[in-house]
């Protein structure tokens, strides 16, 4: 706090640099040439296979040359015409052309809509940010708009101090921001049971991935005088009507990486993620970044709460319930081509998807077009982090045969995703959450891609 | 395409890990003791300060415990009611509470609405992502919401066959995706003459930071078969009425940085942002980032279109003009506490603010709180990604006195941002474009935060 420099105030201020050279303006001058092809179809697929690309011209949906009269060349209004103000527009939304882009319930899953779970699109998305307002969404009681000027976070138990703080209080502490992804633990659920769910949305939508800002709880539990030597946990617990309460042990929060989070992709929590306080939890399932969050409550055992002695435990084969297996293990999914979708002709795809493992950042991702016989190597898009999502893609050259599309996942630790056969040599059949497998998409001959599960 | 290998299939998987040691159910107990204390005034303080942090507590906004009567403890209606369900909200918005958390426009700044600009809230975001809603924007003839699929994209001029293509086949191509922020050459262009801007708003808020998903250009040119050795510069050209065209270098695109994009933080891009095709041109002003993107040309010099002959261009000290000087130099800003805000009293305070650099990584953020005297070197926020914004973060006690706060960024170029003072001996004093210079907001007595400029 104190220890003050100068350097490098002595720094001399480079002369700015040019971006171009100054070779003079030249006058724009029309261009005939315009046109179309199919390559995606023939010449691109025939570049693929390594041979010279002979690009075939056709003349449709032309763009007009510049200067040319507007009259003539049919050009759509919004090139001849005055557009919109974004005057009007305080928060933008999406394009009208992207109303079916929407998380969705799947009414059959819960028996009320006020616990229910929202799955993200995967199959539409990019990169590896989840937009806000497509976050999947998984509530035990509803969802809540909480005055942020009334609610109170409280820290007690063994502490030395217990304290409660506003949300302005907490807002003023020294504050970090990450990338992480959050999974509920029962994602991919269903297809225990060797359910074909038909979409990636429903298969592994309950996946989504921000950049989070709050306070590191640990600075907040030394703040209140905890005892590390005897503190082995803590206990979260959310203001809603669930009474959702979770135990979270120490060595996570020792580390700094749980984080008392307001923030959300920039901007405060959305009220359906727990504005205007959660827990992040990275690597941990869902269920553990408790939403709404009132309380942390630190102890030296495990609570076995309601939400961890019924809920969120694994059935073994032997007919026992295993506990507290809160980490999310490494586990990928191809998003594009995948279930629902269609591809329409031969040729050049790109397959995309996405990575993860709650210990740490994804080492490799393999692709199979072959049902798993064959692997490639795919490209991991910049940055690879820690316990967070990873997009990869690779070429694909459809020969429009029927393929089966897998990729299989490997993280830093050496964990290397499994099949569902070697899962359930471990977990059984009857199990709920934490299935990790390899996801198999089928595409079949007339382009139609179907959710298939293989040993 | 053809180098399958079967590594690491041959993997074993481990065993899953458990999280917790199986140390059996406790019950909960009640907890009564709860408190509140003003911990930023006095305790925070002092320990910030070194010494040893009795903290005080008081009785007052009382966090129930657990098992105890919701009519006795005035429950919350939240905290013993069903919510709502998620069912109803398909794309999600932000908490009713953050209303005036909005981008907004400068009605003075332009003659009419439709050529305007909305001023992202840079004093109320959190890390590096904007989120889209509040993402900035331009606009020079309105903005439309184009329908994707008769939107077209023509590369033509000296290639050695013209393409066009639409969304669909460019959206099979290989992509890439990229964390980049895009700033205005014109940010900041008030404060070049002494005007002091009120808000952080206002004065830095054409800058905002995305995850742009798309393909690479060099490999679009590639396939329309450009001769690297004659083409040296590409035109790239929007759809909508204002003509937008803009020279781009050669070297920026073979570097293969510049993306033809569609997606933006994990969505397609927002109408007002380009819908359904945009220019991304890391490291370039945002004019450069052509919206609506229906063309692009290929020559061999620069083309010298008319807002690059008249606008976003600088008046230099010797009267002359200088053009083409496109690259965002490096820069950053305070943004809380920063104009507008308050602080309500003395005592601890999280400075945060973003850096960035057209150049490269951000090296190195120094803050000073006595308007340049002293400097402390902040923390720098993960990841720390080029051409991208970089958060930083730094402690703060305040003793009640005036104070004058500043950021000061250094990029891995070795470039240092500039004072006003320094700037202006190399640009003048009647420039509107690239203005980089160090931000200073006073902080006076009674807590107000003032733009003030200081040599």
């Amino acid at each position: 706090m104190t220890s003050y420099s100068s350097e490098p105030s002595g720094r001399v201020l480079k002369a700015p640099e040019h971006f171009l050279s100054q070779e003079g303006i030249k006058t724009v001058v029309a261009e005939s040439k315009k046109g179309r092809r199919d390559f995606l179809r023939n010449a691109f697929a025939t570049a693929a296979a390594g041979a010279a690309a002979p690009i075939a011209l056709a003349q449709s949906n032309p763009v007009p040359a510049e200067g040319g009269d507007p009259n003539i060349l049919n050009l759509p209004t919004h090139s001849t015409s005055l557009g919109q103000s974004v005057a009007t527009v305080g928060y933008g939304v999406p394009s009208q052309y992207e109303a079916n882009l929407q998380r969705r319930p799947s009414p059959g899953l819960t028996q009320t809509t006020q616990a229910s779970v929202s799955f993200a699109p995967l199959q539409s998305l990019f990169g590896i940010v989840t937009p806000s307002g497509l976050h999947f969404e998984r509530h035990h009681q509803g969802w809540w708009d909480i005055d942020p000027s009334k609610h109170r976070f409280m820290i007690n138990g063994m502490v030395k101090t217990p304290m409660v703080f506003t949300m302005d209080e907490l807002m003023r502490l020294p504050s970090v921001s990450r990338f992480h992804f959050i999974e509920c633990g029962a994602n991919t659920a269903v297809d225990w049971g060797n359910v074909a769910v038909p979409t990636v949305q429903y298969t592994h939508g309950m996946l989504s991935c921000s950049e989070f800002t709050g306070v590191p709880l640990i600075a907040l539990l030394e703040l209140a005088g905890v005892d590390l030597k005897k503190a082995k946990f803590v206990l979260a617990e959310g203001a809603d009507g669930s009474s959702m309460t979770r135990t979270i042990p120490m060595d996570l929060i020792t580390s700094g990486e749980v984080i008392v989070a307001y923030g959300m992709n920039g901007e405060m929590l959305r009220p359906e993620n727990g504005y205007p306080l959660r827990l992040v939890v990275p690597g941990v399932q869902g269920v553990s970044w408790v939403k709404y969050l009132r309380r942390i409550k630190v102890g030296d055992k495990p609570w076995g709460a309601k939400d961890e002695a019924i809920h969120y435990i694994d059935l073994m084969p032997d007919g026992t319930h295993r506990q507290y297996s809160n980490l999310q293990e490494c586990k990928s999914v191809v998003t594009t081509p995948s279930g629902g979708q269609v591809l329409l002709d031969k040729g050049f795809y790109n397959i995309t998807g996405l990575a993860w493992s709650g210990l740490g950042k994804i080492k490799r991702v393999d692709v199979s077009v072959d049902g798993g016989r064959n692997w490639r190597q795919a490209r991991l898009e910049s940055p690879v982090l820690s316990k967070c999502l990873t997009r990869f893609n690779i070429d694909w050259v459809w020969d429009g045969k029927p393929a089966i599309i897998q990729s299989r996942a490997q993280d830093e630790t050496g964990y290397v995703q499994p099949t569902y056969q070697q899962l359930r040599a471990v977990r059984g059949t009857r199990s709920i959450y934490h299935n990790n497998a390899i996801q198999s998409w089928l595409v079949q001959e007339d382009g139609e891609v179907k959710n298939v599960q293989l040993g």
